[in-house]
């Protein structure tokens, strides 16, 4: 069984993604923290899943220069998060530019040295039509420059099992293999309970109601999204 | 004229791709510790490079993951600096697994925030014919990474300038442009007193009797490479 190392942010996709990779591979965790509103409520998110998965090997890092940088509603206090418009075109102001690129470069050292096969992530393209970072082409090209980059004998590749996945199908599939998605974070906003209302809540209020299934968290509201 | 992000470690090959970029650009210098063994020898150069460019625009970020990652000799203080073997193939036991990935994401990140059109990396190829993230093939596929990977009006392409160039080359190419080779620093080693004896000065000090001219650095020793 070879080594995957899985960036687990504490949300639901990457529970989803975690919860395959954990069939497939010995697993070793990864979360990032970059400065995001609600880091600390993402971390025990985090710990939570890897507890729950007996997860030894994980690792917290942080890549406190996204916020550094600015630019994204998600980190910048001054921007504020934008109700959800879930029928938006465009990119939100939520989007960290690049971000991903950064979290599959720290994945992908973690993992040369690790000796591992593969870096999990839980991107997925529905939810990210404006985050040109969550699309399939990217990973293709991620692929190629680990390819070059990292030494000849590491073959290390990106696996992205549920970007093609709506949203409603990773409740299913999370459901079907016992994924504790009670114990993940999503909402962008509020890290106690979770406000309903930013993208994030939206999409997943909306992925639970269409499974037809109660989504465990708090909510300070439950707007009907379908 | 376009903004640039220059990414300036403090040693040769990024402060003669720096005067390379002031010339086109209006120059963003970004400094990257990552817990290397003479992280505030290089930031005292990075500094005296940029007020030398009269660069107001820096940002200086920590991707002390890296080290946390481990791996190298260049940040892991159990791991020996191997004397310099110029002759000898293979991966150096200074190599960051996949560093310039994780330098370039962050530059990529920062670059889309400014509106840069350009940014500028000091990698060369000769001097690091182990190292695969050195090689051209990695910045052709990390173009690509970019273009699919940032908001399509970014149009950011990484600039390697030196990297086909031989480090005799670059210490020429450095005096014709006034680079201000005396303020940088390439020694692995030591922060006061360069060794002249790890790969890097042995780089260094080979480049500079090449191209016949003295190295302004103060050195423990100055073996003859040539």
């Amino acid at each position: 069984m070879g080594v995957a190392v899985v960036l687990v942010s504490g949300g639901m996709d990457s529970c989803v993604t975690a919860a395959m990779a954990v069939r497939e591979f010995e697993p070793a965790f990864l979360h990032v923290n970059y400065g995001q509103r609600t880091e600390r409520r993402e971390l025990q998110a985090f710990h939570a899943i890897a507890d729950r998965y007996g997860v030894g090997r994980r690792m917290v890092i942080s890549l406190e220069h996204l916020a550094q940088i600015g630019g994204s509603s998600l980190t910048d206090p001054a921007l504020p998060v934008s109700p959800a418009r879930l029928d938006a075109t465009g990119i939100p102001t939520s989007y960290v530019p690049f971000r991903n690129a950064n979290l599959l470069a720290a994945a992908v050292s973690w993992a040369e040295v690790l000796g591992a096969r593969a870096v999990f992530i839980g991107a997925v393209e529905e939810d990210s039509s404006g985050y040109p970072d969550c699309r399939r082409e990217f990973y293709d090209a991620f692929n190629v420059l680990i390819e070059r980059g990292t030494k000849p004998d590491a073959r290390i590749t990106v696996h992205t099992p549920v970007i093609r996945m709506t949203k409603e199908l990773i409740v299913r599939t999370g459901i079907d293999l016992g994924a504790p998605l009670d114990l993940t974070w999503s909402c962008y906003k509020n890290d106690d309970i979770a406000c309903g209302q930013c993208d994030s809540c939206a999409l997943r209020l909306r992925a639970f109601q269409r499974a037809g299934v109660e989504d465990p968290l708090p909510y300070v509201q439950r707007p009907s999204y379908v």
